[in-house]
């Protein structure tokens, strides 16, 4: 089969890889249809992951069909269309059966990491059982290539975390996909106002249209004064950081209202400055989370009813054959315009 | 009257001055028989608190009379006896609406900080109807000056925040008289385990016949190596930050288990470093919080019922003109074993 390999940071090619087998009970191969790249695919190639060696078929989102089964799956059987978590998960360790997911003994973030992932035509799906999630009648399939990851990392590590309620006063900072995601899901509980920040005008007109209330572009306009007269001097009950460097979570952390959440999203390199100065008597909150996927099943029924619209987020479309093209159009997302690519394998 | 009054950095006498008399309708003059002295005190001596200014009478915890009140106290009459909480609240602006009384618009920590406090004969107490509490039958006066300040601090800002729950491991950094409030007051909720963190042996002492389940010399043993050991290599559910340096807080996020939470309620004059790059994927929390006391009235049901043992926590007792005495003792806790020392007006 053909597969995205990385070869080491820098490196990747469109290689030649003998389809994977069953290698566990549990597990499921999976014909993939649809897959896409993670602005975590670049960490990698930056080497930034030292969890992932070279060798590794990269990506952990997508959508196919399942191949075959081994013997203890019971819930899915060749033909099924499916959607591939993420998340693998065993279902029975103490992380999975708390519902963190994303903790499990033997799971976790294993796909296109620590296994071969689903960049490829076919792959092995661990914990089949509790890791794949069954299409819904009348949905696009390449539209819940978006529910692999960054929806559900939105919403979880950035909505849920974040208490985002009816009435609420938020600021998103990034609006990459990730950030974008937050916009999309916040809207379901109805806040008061979600202010987009971002240096990249054309992602803010993007954020526009999905719903911001508001668009700070950071090379125009100093984001905490902005932010400060946006509520009223109170500051955001919600801070997004949706970019994963010190600089976007010190300016959380000057927006953040008396009683508010600082919900990181980012995916972060180095340590970041805590004013713990001026912040021990605020009475906030700051989460990090590696997303679960516990909300899947809902974000799909959204979805199936229409009020969840994942197709927005793809601006581009490649057969696996240009994997690397696609590639270099993620990359250069201030170019291209490019939020995320759908990589169809036929 | 005799009062304990600030003169700037360094410099504190025992004066004469003018009675406080009613200032506005709500207020109401509280003439004071027991106070004590807070860490925070020290550190306004230290000059790390600009809003108190030189003059103040310093004090923010006591137990006294009701000697007079303003034209719209509903509640207190002269005669009846009262706790005062630290915190005032007026129980009318947004923050009071929330229960978030520590933001009061008009109040919040005013006493002995921006007006004058209550380590005197007698205190103008703003918001009488919702800053005092009625003191109940049958229960010791001096006693209830703990739930001025630190039994709330540490139950709210350690034991809510931390999600204190069945089962749970905890670990508390800062044996001092807040850390052994959180820890009696963990113990409502039957933790598995309380770890205590001091470098000061005699504190621990009091704190394993406070309920610590495990104590850990820092003078002697690797805090981090011995918390992961004692919770089989996992951490903990809550770890407590009750010092208010950044190495206790950063040993905080090296014993927080996946999952779990980090309660500030350290009082912190620099900031620290928050290592994102290695919790960004942990699903961690951290909270700070200056204490609301909405749960004051919970507790004083708890002292009632004999679940809780305020006196415990009183180790030295002074009368007003030897209030220096007190101020000597306290700040010298390492050879004095002060917790906390009750200053007694009569």
């Amino acid at each position: 089969m053909k597969a995205l390999v990385y070869h080491g940071p820098g490196k990747k090619s469109l290689d030649e890889r003998p389809a994977p087998t069953l290698a566990a009970a549990t597990d499921a191969i999976v014909r993939v249809t649809h897959t896409t790249i993670c602005g975590t695919d670049l960490h990698i190639l930056k080497g930034d992951v030292p969890s992932c060696e070279a060798g590794r078929v990269l990506g952990h989102e997508g959508v196919g069909v399942v191949e075959q089964v081994g013997a203890a799956v019971a819930v899915f059987r060749p033909g099924d269309r499916v959607l591939i978590s993420c998340i693998s998960s065993c279902g029975k360790c103490e992380a999975c059966r708390r519902g963190m997911y994303s903790h499990c003994a033997t799971g976790g973030w294993i796909l296109g990491n620590r296994i071969d992932g689903t960049q490829a035509e076919y792959a092995r799906i661990p914990h089949a059982d509790t890791s794949l999630y069954r299409v819904p009648p009348g949905v696009e399939e390449e539209a819940l290539v978006m529910l692999s990851d960054i929806l559900p990392t939105g919403f979880e590590c950035g909505v849920l975390n974040g208490r985002v309620q009816p009435g609420s006063t938020v600021a998103i900072v990034g609006a990459g996909p990730i950030g974008l995601a937050a916009l999309l899901t916040a809207q379901f509980y109805a806040p008061a106002q979600i202010i987009m920040i971002d240096r990249d005008r054309r992602r803010l007109d993007v954020a526009r249209t999905f719903g911001a209330s508001a668009c700070i572009d950071i090379a125009q306009t100093d984001p905490a004064t902005e932010t400060l007269r946006l509520t009223d001097g109170a500051g955001v009950d919600c801070a997004v950081e949706a970019v994963g460097v010190p600089e976007s979570f010190e300016l959380c952390q000057s927006i953040v209202a008396a009683g508010g959440t600082i919900a990181n999203v980012g995916v972060h390199g180095v340590k970041a400055d805590l004013h713990l100065e001026t912040l021990w008597d605020r009475n906030i909150t700051i989460t990090t989370r590696l997303v679960d996927t516990v909300s899947t099943p809902m974000l799909l029924k959204t979805v199936r009813a229409g009020r969840l619209k994942p197709m927005q987020l793809i601006t581009h479309r490649f057969k696996l054959d240009r994997v690397l093209d696609a590639y270099d159009t993620f990359g250069k997302a201030a170019e291209s315009g490019a939020l995320k690519v759908i990589i169809e394998m036929a």
